[in-house]
């Protein structure tokens, strides 16, 4: 494969052109990675969530899923990810005063890290939630999302630092 | 169609159940939406970006790419989008000292608003930046992403309040 | 567009050879399908499906889900169908002693029908059950997948006679 | 991981919450699974399938490659499901007086089984099926999915009892 | 929108950026537009092609499925052009001496025209027909795959000069 | 599995019927396929790829990046591919006088060849091309895309010979 670009962005080789980069040398290994981020919503909105007064619904089963599948999706979202074979997905989702709290952890024994899966995770998981409540709440934010936690491959486990 | 949860979530009938809503009788009209968002960066990463030093390569052009494409998939991503016909799509990338800022404008002429496919179309555009730069910023984080405005329809324009 | 197949299957030219429909010259009007299904399960999963002495967890959600991306998913799966603007999708489950009970009903405005979306609808959903319970149920049986009604369209209105 | 769910459904947490189950664990092994069913038919759908009195066209070589593409869309359908490498799929189509009876084999190399591969391959075989004939058989009924056997695995071989 | 590039290049904005151009303001109407193209066989390939002393099977079946669905999906795979709806396609294969000539006519009652999607026809068909036969003819060769004519839109008909 | 077809064609049984042959037994071993072809361009495309009197813009880059992306949609075009890992994507698109000569390397590590996908990746980066050069060529051909050569697996390497 060709030289790497001198900046240091390891998707782009020495003249800057977009690659995938080859990972076939590198060894199968279990790996997980752990991503968060939080929705912004009116306190209406969390009222519904939470089903004070009312029947609670589907809202964050769809979240959940719309993460998960979205997880899967990762190759096809973003341009230079390596297809990898996801093995274990968990989407955990906390309504709180502010909003909802979102965070996901992707397991797999491949090749690369899934720290893209783990954001892709957590951002389609709220696209799916603001989609549910943008009837309501049109100034829902999706913000803080990070991937805080790494375990496995050559680089070893890496946890963020602030 | 089925009644209207009590709560005002749009997308769940009146006993809680996730549907996609019934636009048949709406009109087909023009409509946009702008969302933006922003990619916090380090310091080095911002100078790649801005290629000091070494020659700029396709990261923004990915980035813009992963956008656009982002935008098509939105019915694939949130589970109750309705799948449209996009009739236009144009992504901002503004390289500043804390990282990047993102705008997209997706317009259409279609029986549903173009919110969901602004957003979806900043969140990838975001994702796939930060792939291009974790290998150097492994703390990147994608922020603040947000409806600005919408424009057509039969609720007319609205403009975001803060 | 080349001729019609001496037996009566749209689908396929004069020689037998698959194509897709031209639709172009037929108009836009609204339309609706609805077909039903049945997922056979054993009385232990419907026990579960039920919440009987557990907390009721998100599987039918799962398969309401699935049935409405699977909906949008006919033209990827339906090898000569158009792709259309799916414009409502309704999915009711309704757990019986036997298993549980899946109708469908798609809506649109544009050229041609949507039963193969409704039939899509249910079998989707009835894979997305059959997942959720397969390590209790092995033998769970999807059956009795059929068109029950369509309306609009040139042909007008159909009612299943059996 | 978080805890099973008492119900026994294993895709949902101890709360019910849906989850990828981790399989990253799990040994590489290979494994089938076959799986029927069928549409049910008028005479005169049977005997335009059966070539009488015309020229036999693509209407089975539709249904089955249906059948083959459907199987390889499996976790985009299935929200739950793993993304697995398929490596081998047989779907048999028998024309039979009272319509198609359906079979599909598909194998694998993978740390899961292939059951929910093989089911949607019946379902989407049959969909391609009721496509190709729906505008001269609108009663078409796929019935009786079901999975007749599983070979491989930590649980080993297994085959439907009824 | 963004003003064009100076080159005449429409997907680019000013500053050469890619972009997905507005045609929301454009006039639904009848659109075709036809793409032809060759794959160079072997004479060993033409003949078991042609079924010379072997039963005939579904090779070309298969190739005209994978070009007809490859029309559906253009958009996923041409990252600036539109979602469309495809109103019709027909799929024409000829086994000649030096391979099969594949033809393909897209039909659209929409607000862009269809050439793009008659080349994805085209190439996918091809990349379907190398697939069949690629363990018995390595040195297949897909080649002048072109648009040969136009019809509709505001620009009116075209049609190949040479 | 079935019997092969008498005539070689290995995606066939032995009655001419499609299946996606069994590769569960064979080893997981590195290998590469490089595929070549060229675009056939007008002077002025030319001159505007090469940014000659105006700012060069990102053509080519959405040209690699489609062709990057399609080499991932490998198996959802080509009806009887495996999915399989890629492990590595080169794109090279040099312009010369006559049009764009293209070339792509794909990398695996897995069970079978990734012919299907160096081609897949050479036409699409060939479609993302004329896509944003048809304004102003609406005669571009895409042209001689070919296998060069192949590395690992049990048949060892092979080279075109022609």
């Amino acid at each position: 494969m060709s030289q790497d670009h001198p900046s240091g962005l390891s998707h782009l080789d020495s003249a800057g052109a977009a690659r995938m980069v080859d990972v076939s040398a590198k060894d199968v290994s279990a790996r997980t990675a752990t991503a968060t981020g939080k929705v912004l919503l009116s306190a209406e909105t969390v009222a519904a969530l939470r089903g004070e007064g009312v029947p609670k619904g589907d809202a964050l089963a769809v979240a959940r899923l719309a993460g998960i599948q979205g997880a899967k999706r990762t190759p096809d979202l973003v341009p230079l990810c390596h297809p990898i074979a996801i093995h274990g997905v968990d989407v955990g989702l906390e309504v709180v005063d502010e909003g909802v709290l979102i965070s996901a952890t992707v397991r797999t024994a491949d090749r690369t890290g899934v720290e893209m899966e783990a954001l892709t995770c957590v951002t389609t998981a709220a696209l799916g939630l603001v989609d549910m409540v943008k009837a309501i709440d049109p100034e829902a934010v999706v913000t803080e999302v990070r991937v805080e936690e790494k375990t496995g491959g050559k680089t070893g486990d890496w946890r963020r630092s602030q």
